[in-house]
């Protein structure tokens, strides 16, 4: 990735502060040894472009400013969409973002003869949680052991092991430790299990599952902002009650089929995010799950909120410290301090509830179809002469 | 992405035709120009290393052959695993694959006054089936509508409306058409909807639903495989009745989590092929859902299947015609031949059936952890001494 | 079941009509040979308290009229509460109600060597079909195979064998026919099944399944109705606004637990009803599902709906024809008419969302705990003296 | 209810001590009065017929005996498959079964003006735990909080409010301990909430939720039993291999049809042993869901077992008191000790289990449409000729 090679189309205003991309000067961008640690087999690269979106202006507890939000993608009309979500939040004041909770869990199982002998596990697990947590702890400065849930199903004993990971999203760390925590148990435990495997398929790992909305797993973040129903009627010619409406009508679609969460497209925002700054993108499988809300405030502005229990970010390890990641993750620094997981996290939070408003409003005004085929067809210039996607009347 | 730079590290024999990737020669792989309708706001490309799986053997009914499947990832030991899954595939003599159904579905809603003309509306969608398909498919030379369903809930009402849409994955084609038919409905119903919008979340579009088991989006493909006992033994260090038994505690998993299908991760698989091969990468959240089964077949052999509802690809549109997604798309061709989106949708489910097995046995073997330290740790040419992922005893 | 023994006293109005019970003089009411097709290993019966709720205004296609709905249940303030939800409705001139769809399912399994089989059979059962449908018709003068539907996983093989039942819940009659027409596949198809059975689960036989919301099982039925503003005000102290906002957290609270359906509190009144009229009330885990709806109309009323995919309602079979039952169901008779299965899903649909209504206000008004404990601790005496629930203030 | 009419039909032994019920000499089974806190506008009774099954064997940890189980029902052969089932485990020995925790649950919700203002509410409660609980526990002399959870959803603030509640189902006592709770927090939290209920749906009352598998309400209870292979072939004309196949197309249908949980038919259990001892019958909605296996044990044997999280059941409250329940519910005291609420639980779990396998060998060995015709048909007389239900040849 090199210098920034045009302003952003989609931009409202010209970028506050100049956007540059450092480049990798001098890196071996195709070299095998470049990506040793990070893939087997080796045959080469495959480029995806890299659009930003923004301004986004987060009030997060770890981000705070306005950003330039690297996305990497193949669809058209992606970037477009979220840039003009991000400059109507910015132009609002900005979204609120904040990490609640942040932990990576292994759940291992093991098989016992019957129900006795795994309840007779499960008590042993709940006596020695220290010893259970000492062996796991060795295994990693930085993994910390937050806590062990233990479920039994017949002669099965399921536990729930979840972690502190610091700044790496921590699923090879979490099992490493865990495979410690179980030899622990299998030398001590009064009742040998006949089995057991380090990862049962409990812990959601990349996987949409209902007990991800309850139990965090990566970060669990929130965002919201209030629009004043001016500012959206000007620049997304719709308004907040349109957009409550609509809310409604997705909520139940939702429901109906049995849908994991009740939002309407997180994944275009996260594999595109995660792609850029070198994430591990299949997290978006269980990533793209959450609560979205369109509301109606008392004042007659707009609520929307984002609710993702399951942002998994990292500012070490897989990707993240490869050379064109690190520079599209460099975008989001401020001054000479990198962001870190959690405002990664909050971030992203950001540009979802961004995505969020701006493609219902271009549901709501019919604007959806439209946008679509002329970024498909007619390319990124299309957008050059206007600030907004033009849509056709509501 | 030029020629194979070394031989695949975990290929259990040489490959038995040299593979090459075709040099994009001349393309102009940073120039704005060249992702004009793939992303706005360009500024540069990430690049995303590309390993190989395989050889993988497959009896499908448009894939047929022993293929080398292109996966780009920054996870450590992912190809590795696939490779030596597909490996032990094609020894047991590959695995078949079906397309069982392909459709590409938008749910519209429309909202109306009460119940009463609810029905009265979709009364009206039942009687003018044939008015509505040529309105739809006005709109495209491609897209063919498959079938309208009509849900009300309370005083709204949602269609589920399914095409063909040929080799796209024809997320905006059926965008288009959708909206057409909408159009129809306003102008000639004889009852008006309050308002509408041509997506109401009820599609599944890049969302985990339970309804996307039961009905496809996408491809719906099915792979399976018989694999012998002393093979798997000998390979994987593991029997089929330990890969059962750990079937049964993740089936439960599950089952207890809430997941959406019951598999070991897909998401890895279709993350990396679609990201090599040019596909919607955020397509993940939804196709990463299916089934898995591991049982014991009645002469003691492994019986192992993939039940993949939503497996979006295509070879045309999106990020498939760019450079170096191409290249690495056509390492799949036979002879002159490029494959089908069908084709893709089978070996899809063949490298994601080649992972169960293998993930699922390092779990049992107890060299999930071992694996990812080495392949993270070591890098790459840690494999290159052994054929196989060197696991601690069982 | 004697005459009524006094007024509902929770009546807003004096019944239009008198509610009489026929007593059934000289029935067994506790003899064996009563329940001998009912029960076995007979040792008495057991007594539930009935109630009336009502009056209930149903505008349905089935059900026209005035209903006094009785409910057996033994928990306090179940028969209030559903009481004043009716006469709200019926002051805001009735709900509207419609039965969308009739049909009781059967879901088959077949278990194949492999995939091809599996196939295969299921190409043979598409080809088929009226082969299939004579061998279940057979087996019964009522049962109609409306569709058969096939779905593949792996070697398994699953059917989805929907009929119309008539004036039966017919869970019974789809198991003769479906048995039939087992036996014809497995007499006639090119492939032989290694094993196969007549419900494999899939059905959603007496369980609650995403796949109820989309597929009807019973009868799919829809209600709803708007209330003016003032008169919600004055009879349950609650705005509209106030119940859209609760409909809100509901439907939030919902998607983040995983619920099937998005609604408040089915169970009560469905086994309430089940329980009176001699239906299946094992079936309230399959119909206590379902969609409520609570939103501001345009005109600043209360627009509120229920939509009920699984409601298992019959007039002939099971504890249909028992004494008390029958002397139940006979209070919803129109003049010497008994209510057809359709009539009584309506109904159910009619009574279920005026406990939607009742408790939601209850719970926005924070009345809910006070009118549990009057009720539980009181008695039904307490609310005599007042025709409605008694709150404090909100 | 009077002195037990018939020897149980299908019971394979002379009971072992003569089974009696406790004839409600004298009490008033058809006046107001009795019912007078259980229901309001009383018009009469409806008579349930209540068969026993059994006897059932249990190894519990509060129920130790040998059971005969009463069930009211109108749906012919269930009884009769349950007392198969209990026989088959008492012949093995009996089943284990586990109370694994218990607590009952209510979910406010409090809405706030934004994320920060939920955020500062949750700060609160979480700091304010103690004065939060003796709020709540100032209710009751038997509600005991056990802990608080909090969830944050944009500006929506829920709380997961668990209590022990003794011998009591509790559903009463929850609402009214956390009305105070609300009333503390509303009282002193720093940011006022705009509106609160103290219900929001997210308890899981009376519905199916996957967060039931999850967090117990109610009851947490397992059994399981190991029986084997000759006594189940001889009993039940099916091998222990047969009902493992059979499982996993019930575990995969399960799965696809987004079932929560993975069980047979736990409905029709807890609806007549609910309804017969006076429980309250709509919780069968929340109760019906747990996890079933049936797996080939390492000798060959049956392993067989049920996990139910959410057992509602209580020996005070609701209609426990009422005169036929009360003789009913004695049917299971020993010697003149009444069972308590685990007991009670450990019995529902037991008959569950014995029900489970019953269903699906009758599945297995094709005899479920059989006896279901037989016992409809013919009524409970057809059985006294054989102890068995007789079946189709498999």
């Amino acid at each position: 990735m090199e210098r920034i090679r045009h302003l952003p189309a989609a931009a409202a205003e010209p970028p506050s502060r100049t956007v540059t991309l450092a480049p990798p000067h001098g890196e071996p961008l195709d070299d095998p040894a470049t990506y040793e640690r990070n893939v087997e087999n080796f045959i080469g690269t495959v480029r995806v472009p890299v659009g930003i979106a923004g301004p986004l202006a987060v009030n997060g507890s770890a981000a705070r400013g306005t950003y330039y939000v690297p996305l990497a993608t193949t669809e058209a009309a992606l970037v477009a969409s979220y840039s003009r979500g991000a400059q109507l939040l910015t132009r609002a004041g900005g979204c609120t973002a904040r990490v609640l909770d942040a932990r990576m869990r292994r759940a291992p199982v093991f098989r016992f003869a019957d129900l006795r002998e795994a309840t007779a596990g499960a008590l042993w697990v709940r006596e020695n949680g220290e010893r259970l947590r000492a062996a796991a702890e060795a295994t990693s400065r930085h993994a910390r052991l937050l806590e062990i849930g233990t479920l039994i199903e017949g002669n099965h004993l399921y536990l729930d092991c979840a972690y502190a990971t610091g700044e790496a999203a921590g699923q090879n760390m979490v099992t490493f430790a865990t495979e410690a925590l179980c030899a622990e148990l299998l030398a001590h435990a009064p009742v040998r299990p006949r089995s057991f495997a380090v990862e049962s398929n409990a812990s959601g790992d990349k996987k949409a599952a209902a007990q991800s909305l309850l139990a965090t797993r990566g970060r669990r973040v929130c965002a919201d902002a209030i629009v004043p129903a001016a500012l959206l009627e000007e620049r997304l010619r719709v308004t907040p009650a349109m957009l409550a409406a609509y809310w409604r009508t997705g909520a139940v679609a939702a429901a109906m089929t049995g849908t994991i969460g009740m939002q309407g497209m997180y994944a275009n925002a996260l594999a595109a995010f995660y792609l850029a700054t070198g994430q591990d993108v299949a997290c978006v499988a269980e990533s793209a799950v959450g609560i979205t809300r369109l509301d109606v405030a008392p004042d007659g502005a707009l609520y929307a909120s984002v609710t993702m229990p399951n942002v998994v970010v990292a500012t070490v390890g897989g990707g993240t410290g490869l050379p064109t990641q690190r520079a599209a993750a460099k975008l989001l620094s401020r001054g000479d301090e990198a962001p870190s997981a959690d405002a990664l996290a909050e971030i992203v939070a950001g540009i979802v509830l961004a995505g969020e408003i701006s493609l219902t409003a271009s549901l709501c005004a019919h604007e959806f179809a439209c946008a679509h085929r002329r970024f498909a067809r007619d390319g990124a210039n299309a957008a050059t002469s206007r600030v907004h996607l033009t849509g056709v009347p509501a």
